[in-house]
């Protein structure tokens, strides 16, 4: 990772766990535990990529602060309620996650389904409300355009199609698809949302949405390259799960050396999608390097 | 059931049924088995109050049937979606619902739990399209009422409180509070959609708000009721759950008569609430009737 990428998205790490604690404030009374497995879902940990994508890209075209920092608070509610609700018994059946016990593991099973539905419709809450645009027309989009991402056409599509692979093993085509439902829908609404909040012409939402195309296909393949050669200390989650699933992934079909090679690929087109914000998107295109170089 | 209110409610839910299934069409390729769910979860069945609400406040203020129809489709898929997430066997563990194997009995508990967030998904996307009114402030505030209303501080929240609810037991005021969270605050959004639709005066909204906040306790207790002294024939659904798992409700606290004297008084005070728009709102006064004399 790049100096200038890593104090970018330390400082803007910071920026999100502040708000999105205080998008999380505890209630009075005994639903209190609801919100506590809210945070718990939510705060401490994670990435945060789809957020900085969403920050970076909103950006580049002058989004005031702290609308572009609402509506990263909501990618990453929406970000963090699919996790959730993945690692359950009757999905992924995780223990654990960014190196601690996965809500339901922490709380139980209903709180962390319950914990999961709350995340989502307070991501579209946040997005609805006035704070987060001047312009409703802006916030109705982006509400729109995150429903499509992360609904059955988009994320949770994907899922769909992921536990179905579990069964009968998918070929290239098939994963790259499943793989761009499943978190590419996702990214590509954080790099293109920067666009809708700064009104910016379609063809600077196109661009985002193809440098966001090809940087989420490489942010896969990195993940299951990881599931291969990562250990379970370097990614806080376990590993090796998709081989001991019999499950097709871009490694198992095409081997660590051309996955690799391929994930290199995508990062460079990523990169060439950016050209007409010149150096004001160089962070993105850190990014995009990143992304393919990570250890966890 | 005044034969005017069964008439109307017959044609309602036929539109409410085509419109649900045209939002619910079913896509090319394995994702299929997710929108059948979806389908499966939201069709054929229901008693259509919400949305039947909804379409009658939209006609107070002359809003056109296909907005109308848009916004009742929204509140049905949540309260579906609401309705599959409950009956997961982390949840109340239920093997029937309106007479017919629940969607996790059905498909399977990852199915449900991903048509379930389908669901809760594609309403917000329903609600932020602009085919749902030309106004997009008036698609943002309807986002925003719906999520306030089923998210953690409404629909979410109050479920939360019904599972604590099974380990100690709620006195009355706590009682009532779980209702009007738990169900109380979508039926409070479906009447006071219309008004939102309509951009009627705050006075009507909130003339509406105080009816369906009564209509709401009114319903909760003939539901306890129905639970004590229906049959499963009856209710197509298991009956004497709450006894059997001592938890506290109207009944167990009132006793039936003093329960059935409370909704009566409910339903007659919601009525009252509606005198500003006369014989306009003739129907939602007999909702109020028919819902504490319904025996399913």
């Amino acid at each position: 990772m790049t100096p200038r990428l890593q104090q970018a998205l330390a400082s803007a790490s910071a920026e999100i766990e502040t708000a999105l604690e205080a998008h999380l404030a505890i209630p009075e009374g005994p639903e209190a535990r609801l919100l506590e497995a809210m945070r718990y879902a939510t705060l401490g940990g994670g990435k945060r990529l789809r957020p900085f994508l969403l920050l970076e890209s909103a950006q580049l075209f002058g989004v005031g602060r702290s609308s572009a920092l609402r509506a990263a608070c909501a990618i990453e509610m929406v970000h963090c309620y699919s996790l959730v609700h993945d690692d359950l018994p009757a999905m992924d059946d995780d223990d654990l996650r960014r190196g601690r016990p996965t809500v339901h593991r922490k709380f139980d099973e209903a709180t962390a389904i319950l914990a999961g539905d709350a995340l989502l419709t307070r991501a579209f809450k946040l997005l609805a409300h006035s704070a987060t645009h001047g312009d409703a027309q802006v916030r109705a989009d982006l509400v729109l355009a995150l429903a499509e991402a992360s609904g059955a056409s988009g994320m949770v599509g994907g899922q769909m199609l992921d536990l179905i692979a579990e069964k009968q093993p998918l070929d290239l085509g098939a994963i790259t698809r499943l793989q761009r439902l499943k978190t590419g829908a996702i990214i590509a609404f954080a790099a293109e949302a920067g666009a809708l909040l700064g009104k910016a012409p379609s063809q600077a939402r196109h661009a985002l949405h193809a440098y966001a195309h090809d940087l989420g296909l490489a942010f896969q393949i990195a993940d299951d390259l990881l599931d291969v050669e990562g250990t379970e200390k370097q990614t806080g989650k376990k590993t090796n799960k998709d081989a001991a699933r019999g499950k097709a992934t871009f490694v198992s079909l095409l081997g660590p050396e051309r996955a690799r090679g391929q994930a290199r690929l995508l990062a460079d087109q990523a990169c060439a999608h950016l050209d007409l914000f010149a150096e004001k998107a160089d962070l993105l295109r850190d990014v995009a390097r990143w992304v393919i170089e990570r250890r966890n």
